[in-house]
């Protein structure tokens, strides 16, 4: 296992990387609105967690870039390890008596100076308790949704999933549509991507294969769909709708988002966990 | 018992007018910034619960102004009744056998133009289901806090309190400053005031005069605070403050609100719930 805990990790961290370089490489290229600024550049910061009494530690890094581009995004990797406190351990599979665990993972959230190219998010994990397992995902929130770049994110995880097994993109992509909705408004987040949880197929080297599969499906297709629109002028209507996009975005990620609401239950990093939370909303 | 639900709504309707009334009488004295603007004017939006299966019924009144005075206000009245639905009633005094209930109140949340200016939140109501009982509160969420404010709203509902027991403003003070409080970030939402609930001393007539005077408190001390302030000029920097002030009450209301949550959970009117939301917020 030990050797698994190290390969994902390396994983997560070389994967950062790649997503920086690509994101900053859009910003070098971007001839559009706000041309004038300087390209963004990420700043990373480093946070340990607090190991009150021996058993906990870890820690992660926080990599943020405010861009002419991408006006706000993180990029997390964290690897963290110590015991689930009750009652959370009852929720966590292999948890419920033996509440150690260890997690490690990276998390991705991009909100666009442009109401025009879509903001999106992508993570995926490994957990260790007495069972181990993969989780993640990936879905695009466009202001304004266009035919070809739906078709184009949902290709680029149909192609990673049945790489690996003809099942995982149906069931996956309804998972997605399940998982990003407000039922409170009655409407999906955005036009959905994956996800899952849980995974497990019995075969490590496979699952991890495929973990790797969506990293790079996102690392293919987004900049790729960012390009296409970025440097397109908008109006102040449109940069409106934006923002008023963005406040659903906020209500989700603070009334139902699984993974804000237990990191921010457990004790886990504010800052780190909060940074999905996008740059300026409105309601007006 | 419907001579008493008849009285109570027929309150909060009359509050609900005093207060309008009291708000846009201020957007007319209004010579501060934005004065170029009309003065603001509220807007009455009615609402009807739906009615699904012939037991629930009810509706409300949503009064919202976006002013220069008063970016945008939310004064809401509700009268509602039905049958909480499984696990709900679990939660709800009462209710654990016989899932019906009826329910009136007000409920207001006021952001403001200006930074200098602090945000209000007030809300009475009245529960009725085996049991029957009063809740309610109004805490003060300034960007920068003053000694001379905080004093003026404490005092004005602990003299509320002190009219119907000692006991009520010390005991309803601190359930205030630990429930707008967000354990995430370690801050208070504000300089707290005063919050309660299952209020029920056996008097109802004394309760309901308990009610009322709060409600009252609140008219006499909120415009005289919006009135010493809402002449001064502000700085952007003061402006920009202002909206990571609101990125926070937007974590509190959709984290750790119970009756947001609680409404949105419900099928509560979602428009109304959400109300409370700032016109604009920022996490930069």
């Amino acid at each position: 296992m030990d050797d698994h805990k190290i390969r994902v990790a390396t994983w997560f961290e070389s994967l950062r990387d790649s997503i920086c370089k690509a994101f900053e490489a859009l910003e070098d290229s971007h001839r559009g609105a706000l041309a004038d600024r300087p390209p963004g550049r990420f700043e990373k910061t480093r946070w340990q967690r607090e190991d009150a009494d021996g058993g906990d530690g870890g820690g992660g890094e926080m990599s943020i870039m405010r861009g002419r581009v991408f006006e706000k995004v993180g990029v997390n990797i964290s690897t963290v390890y110590g015991r689930f406190k009750e009652p959370f351990n009852k929720q966590i599979p292999g948890a419920e008596l033996d509440p150690h665990f260890w997690a490690s993972g990276i998390s991705l959230v991009a909100h666009m100076q442009s109401p025009l190219v879509p903001a999106v998010h992508m993570n995926t994990r490994m957990i260790v308790t007495t069972k181990a397992w993969f989780g993640g995902g990936a879905d695009m929130t466009p202001t304004f949704p266009r035919e070809d770049d739906t078709k184009a994110f949902h290709a680029a995880f149909k192609a990673a999933c049945d790489a690996h097994d003809p099942g995982y993109y149906p069931r996956f992509r309804k998972w997605c549509d399940e998982y990003f909705f407000l039922p409170h408004r009655g409407e999906a987040r955005g036009i959905g991507g994956i996800f899952f949880d849980y995974l497990d197929s019995g075969d490590w080297e496979e699952d991890f294969a495929f973990i790797r599969d969506v990293g790079r499906a996102f690392l293919d297709v987004y900049p790729r769909i960012v390009r296409r629109h970025m440097d397109k002028p908008w109006s102040a209507e449109e940069r409106e709708a934006l923002l008023q996009k963005r406040g659903r975005y906020v209500e989700f990620n603070l009334l139902y988002d699984r993974g804000t609401k237990f990191g921010l239950m457990t004790g886990g990093n504010t800052e780190a966990i909060l940074m999905s939370l996008p740059p300026e909303a409105k309601w007006p």
